[in-house]
């Protein structure tokens, strides 16, 4: 089992990774929090693929212990979901002696999140991604929240697990397109890094589209690792935390404007195209490195398809973004291989341009 | 203007205390807050008694402003009104550079403060407080939150303000019942401090409940540094803080049971009356003190009057308390001026008499 630090000044705490680890929750959580029960929130296809493994880790509990079985989708990720946590738990009588776990992936990672961060002011909270996407990316970090008004993520907190325990055995599971989008997540991480990282995926991203342990394992642990450092430095996105966002106001616009119907890897993927032709336009990127980082994107373009888009509506989307002061769109680019510009405002007409070469781009692949 | 610092570790803010310090609202944000657009949550009694000033604060507010206007009641403490307020915010662009100020009571301060806790993971927030309760206590601190499934601030967020800015003469206008109330939880600190600050508020409890403008500033003042300076040793109440719960158990758990019917400063006075009586019934409290310190809550007997209520309901509301751990009610107890106890079980006789001995004395008054 690996075992990866996440050291914010204030609470720090640590990342689990291994294979089959998830046999091991109850134990672990018998001992570190002896007093607590424990409420879990799970995804639903989760819960029908690993029922016996689910009820026998609640049983094995010494506390009380319930669950909440949720469907994960976007439309899920909402005020209503939210409220109906918080009544099965004050159904249940359950107090503030109270760890919540989300197991799935980062739908049912925010959501539940939210609702630890919001149930009696905050109680406990323990993050079991299932997805390659949320072991990468969502369950790291404390941003909680859900979807409100067709604005995703509006209201939320900040809000840190005690632990992260992430068990590569549910990968083996994980549909095609799932893998696609944890893919896509890492391949911005690739690009944050540097250039052993992305070497190494662009090396050996067949292995990691096709599930290969030994590659998911060490671009997990780089991944968590570089967005652990940059959290710990700012929590609260004041600042450095923004480089997280590459690739990502392109990507939420897209999927409020596709009504949520693209998954939010795929809708990365589209991004950090974006991103890159961005950087290329305004000058900031080479064109030689632009060829060279856009391989890596290319590699996907047989294995999405993002569907014609509305560009007003983006931009207006994007105006609307949390990110976003003053009316004006500010964007991450970057020049090369960890080396990221942050709130850089760009250009309707390049941004146009920009969301038209994604389109075309990806457009190509039906 | 007097200026009490709250020095929490992490972000310390002042509270600012003065008469017509209002009008220089506009200013102080102008100069703090140079980059942010204004949004006040205002209680809507306030806001008809101070329309004009009201509008010209947010007039002289350089970047954009906009009011959302509520009635002050436990009902609208809800998911409803979270959401009406967000939904304001988004609708009218509002982004993170937005500084949220609640204009009100207890309800407003905490309703507002949570939509703020909440909105895009947390907007600067100011408290500015218009009734003497919010002035001496919920306005310090950073606890916020809504009432949910007939359970008082069940669902919320410590999050603390960016400043606090009292002006007493918001009181001129305040109804005698309010003013009850404040005095109530004045009396709570005036047990939870020290001999003087209990001589001074016994030598001037008239001035105090008729208004008297230099009575209530040092009692504002005096409750606001104590209270500041437990918050700044125990933000969210692992221990220390606690002791603020004095006769707040009871105090709950009788709004609960009277359908929020029943103003939170009286039930604070009845729970103080039944945590004096539960004090004395478990011999920690001698029979001397208890006659002297119920010479305050005496009175309080003309000027308040408690219903009937079952007490059997108060005892199953404060099992669903979330102060309580595996299912036993604790108890905030006294056994001096300043002498406090924390989570002192009780057993449910004492508990039935200590209700049954408040509930006698504050009927007697009908």
């Amino acid at each position: 089992m690996n075992k990866i630090k996440i050291n914010l000044p204030e609470k720090p705490y640590s990342f689990y990774l291994g294979e089959n680890i998830f046999d091991k929750l109850d134990k672990f959580i018998n001992k570190n929090y002896p007093a607590h029960s424990v409420f879990i929130v799970v995804d639903k296809t989760v819960y029908k693929l690993y029922k016996l493994r689910v009820d026998s880790f609640l049983k094995s509990i010494k506390n009380k212990s319930n669950k909440f079985i949720l469907t994960a989708s976007e439309e899920n990720k909402s005020f209503e979901s939210l409220k109906k946590i918080h009544s099965s738990l004050i159904k249940n009588n359950f107090g503030r002696d109270t760890l919540l776990a989300a197991i799935g992936g980062g739908i049912i990672g925010d959501l539940a999140g939210f609702a630890a961060a919001t149930f009696m002011r905050g109680i406990p909270f323990a993050q079991v991604p299932t997805t390659l996407l949320a072991m990468v990316d969502s369950s790291v970090g404390g941003k909680t929240g859900i979807n409100f008004s067709n604005t995703k993520n509006v209201i939320g907190a900040f809000y840190q697990p005690g632990f992260i325990y992430a068990d590569t055995a549910f990968l083996k599971t994980l549909p095609k397109k799932e893998f696609i989008c944890g893919v896509g997540e890492i391949v911005k991480y690739a690009f944050l890094t540097n250039k052993y990282f992305f070497n190494f995926l662009t090396r050996n991203f067949e292995k990691a589209i096709n599930g290969d342990t030994n590659v998911l394992n060490r671009l997990i642990r780089n991944s968590v690792a570089y967005k652990g450092s940059v959290v710990a430095e700012d929590e609260k996105e004041s600042g450095l935390r923004k480089v997280l966002n590459l690739g990502h106001t392109f990507a939420h616009a897209l999927e409020v404007e596709q009504d949520h119907k693209i998954k939010h890897g795929e809708a990365v993927i589209f991004g950090l195209a974006c991103a890159l032709y961005t950087s290329k336009e305004i000058g900031i990127l080479t064109a030689d490195r632009f060829k060279r980082y856009f391989n890596l994107i290319r590699e996907f373009q047989d294995l999405i398809t993002i569907n014609s888009f509305d560009k007003r509506k983006i931009y207006n989307i994007m105006l609307r973004d949390k990110k976003n002061l003053q009316g004006k769109v500010k964007f991450v680019l970057l020049s090369g291989i960890g080396d990221i510009l942050l709130n850089v405002e760009v250009d309707k007409k390049v941004l146009y341009s920009s969301l038209e070469a994604g389109e075309r781009y990806f457009q190509k692949s039906k």
